[in-house]
């Protein structure tokens, strides 16, 4: 999606460990307009696929998650990553690696919001080593709902999330993708 | 707002500790159709303020404070409670209180997006004692932005926190203000 890659050309950086920081319209501010057209393309991308919900993860996901699910007309459910005492007592849970912060953390998602009825569309804003996504793949698989695929805002393909998971046949649409970080330079696979 | 009461009766349980859990449209699966409304209930009354910003925390005030942000027509920044090596190296941060999780943490905004020539709205799903928005208007007068406004879909007008923000002369609005919890029904102010 070329409004979004050139967004990331413009306003992205490189940190250290491959981390491509866009906290200017994604993970810390928020483009609300942008973000609209990105959740216009992944509801054209998973059209008709009969998508009952939508399924994130707090909290960066919930941005992109919640412009896609206005426009497929279904309601959006965020994984927790702390089981408050909010949060219902009957839950799906599973660990996640997390890449960048270098730990691991619980997740959980009620089961009052997910059932083997559902068909889930899981959202999120990052693709890397896939571990968020596996860890909710996780959950849907507890809950016998059906799986109807993945949208990401940014796919770093270098990494391999995305691959593992279309070796596993789960459709996975990125609207981004990182091939390669090359001096300083963030090259696209299309 | 008479939607988001009618909601809150419908849905919304009563906690021990005077939490009213509202996890199926708000704090868990969201309703992007209704938070829409929300959102374009808020920007009617904050409109014409000159708003440059939003400013909310994460992670249930993101989506309510994006819609807003979509009908207004400026940018969201969440305010973060993780300093991670994502962040920029300058930032704002404060501690909050949480008076559900009975913890105090650290919120951390960049100084790359919110500086003195800002107009900021300050965003939250909830406000109860206060400690979350006390915590954002401490980060916006650090900024010396000028502070427009709280906007909160579900005040717990018992529990201090709006009366306190009032008492010192900042506008708060909040869709639905309950009044008291009696007997296991949530009474509304208005």
């Amino acid at each position: 999606m070329k409004l979004l890659q050139d967004r990331i050309i413009k306003e992205g950086t490189i940190l250290p460990g491959d981390i491509v920081k866009v906290d200017s319209f994604l993970n810390h501010q928020i483009d609300p307009i942008l973000l609209r057209e990105l959740g216009k393309e992944l509801t054209i991308r998973f059209a008709n696929q009969g998508v009952t919900m939508i399924l994130t993860i707090e909290a960066s996901g919930i941005a992109i998650a919640l412009m896609t699910g206005l426009e497929l007309n279904v309601p959006v459910v965020f994984a927790k990553k702390v089981k408050s005492s909010n949060i219902s007592s009957t839950f799906y849970s599973t660990t996640v690696y997390s890449y960048t912060k270098n730990i691991e953390y619980g997740i959980y998602v009620s089961k009052d919001y997910l059932s083997k009825n559902d068909r889930v569309l899981i959202i999120d804003d990052f693709l890397a080593t896939g571990h968020a996504v596996l860890g909710l793949i996780n959950i849907v698989r507890q809950s016998y709902a059906g799986l109807v695929g993945v949208g990401i805002a940014i796919e770093k393909g270098f990494q391999g999330g995305g691959k593992l998971l279309r070796e596993q046949g789960i459709r996975v649409e990125s609207l981004a993708n990182i091939k390669a970080l090359q001096n300083g330079q963030i090259i696209f696979n299309n």
